[in-house]
């Protein structure tokens, strides 16, 4: 099977699935609150992750399958053919807004990105990437991305990472916030870093992303020159939560030297 | 002349203005830069803002107009009927991202607010509202607010506002950080005072805005139960800038009250 054939089928389905949450705001659902109050998960999340596997399986049955409700199976390696989904990004967002919330998936072979998937599914906006062969909104081209000083930038950051946390330093944040030209916060980890594949922001952060979070959107990132890494400026990993950024080329290294301290448990 | 006839005119010339727009990011434009390095201007904004002061003066010759370009009038008080202009709330969204900005418009007479509009230009949502007679978006109703506790609640909040600043304590808005369940920031005062309004978010606070960039948002705020106000809790001033929050009414004052300590400037 060709990574062309794979790349159709996964449009195919991704398309069909936004048609299916966006038909589903007419319905009852309901809403769960997960340990944590802030990670809601609704009926939907579950049941659009479930409609992907079984696509996928009957598709081809030895793909493996990672998602963000933990429906798919337990997988401890990225060895084969992966795909990393997370059926709704930004759940708070499709709760109380109906809008700004994305369908994202990864394929890797053998730890590999190769397809990259970003669906703005209220916008009807599919963004994706093969590797090697560019980056693509709605079938049109994304430029590579020009140089920008970080005096000029536009950056995507929550609030609390300038305030006292555990995770890292908030004071040169502070710094960081005084620094640039200005901050956004949208609530979806995937369409901010795909603000920053299209230049509309130049760096995104965030403290703790899943790999269901980034993994398409980083196949998307890097083919047009944005860098993606931890904020130890390591290699992403994608069988580990773990601190993130991307961001344009010419300020990726700048923000990481001038204005992250990681605190201990990031270390 | 009726309220009914001006809507219908403002409305007309709000979505030709919009389709102006976007027909010109196909055009090159000439970004300046005012006193701010923040507050970019394009030759479009004051296209645009010509293009409303022509047409209004043409449909009423008494009619005042007060518009953040300054091509309108110098205008000492708002008696009589006056249209409050902000032909691009989000210039930089609007020159950076080609989308998250607003075409924004209030109608005032004698001081009361009229009509109000918010046209999403990039999404073609035209939010508006007439005094008394509810909010629409593209002639969709929209609902009541519904009562929701802080620590429940989305806020919109620029991340300045958290770090130490000239205007504001910041200590308070680390806990009012702490408090809700999540923050945005969206770039544009005009599309976060109507999510406000659209119960997608449930306050909005700025420590800086111009009579222009809230005239439209607050009436169409009032219609389903939102309440604005400067962030001493009095009356929207709109002759001049100041301070300003828009918020569900469960939770209004208790931010303004718990968390708001403005300094001297803004005493």
């Amino acid at each position: 099977m060709s990574i062309a054939e794979v790349h159709e089928f996964a449009k195919a389905i991704i398309m069909e699935a936004g048609e299916r949450i966006r038909s589903s705001f007419s319905e009852k659902w309901v809403i769960e609150t997960k340990a944590d109050a802030n990670d809601l998960v609704t009926n939907i999340d579950r049941e659009t992750e479930l409609f992907f596997i079984e696509k996928i399986k009957t598709f081809d049955s030895t793909h493996k399958i990672l998602g963000e409700e933990g429906m798919g199976e337990k997988i401890d390696s990225i060895d084969g053919v992966v795909w990393i989904i997370d059926p709704i990004d930004g759940t708070m967002n499709f709760i109380r807004q109906h809008r700004n919330f994305a369908i994202t998936i990864g394929v890797y072979i053998n730890g590999i990105g190769k397809l990259g998937y970003i669906y703005d599914v209220m916008r009807d906006q599919l963004y994706y990437a093969k590797q090697g062969q560019g980056a693509y909104m709605n079938e049109v081209p994304l430029k590579p991305l020009q140089a920008i000083s970080l005096n000029k930038a536009i950056i995507g950051l929550n609030a609390t990472w300038v305030t006292p946390n555990k995770r890292i330093e908030h004071e040169p944040m502070i710094d960081l916030v005084h620094k640039v030209r200005g901050t956004r916060s949208y609530g979806s980890a995937a369409l901010e870093i795909v603000s920053v594949a299209c230049g509309r922001m130049d760096a995104y952060i965030s403290l703790r992303l899943s790999p269901w979070d980034i993994a398409g959107g980083v196949v998307i990132a890097n083919e047009v020159g944005a860098i993606a890494s931890n904020l130890k400026n390591e290699p992403i990993n994608l069988l580990k939560q773990d601190t993130f950024i991307v961001a344009n080329p010419t300020i990726h290294s700048e923000i990481i030297d001038d204005y992250i301290q990681l605190k201990n448990e990031n270390k």
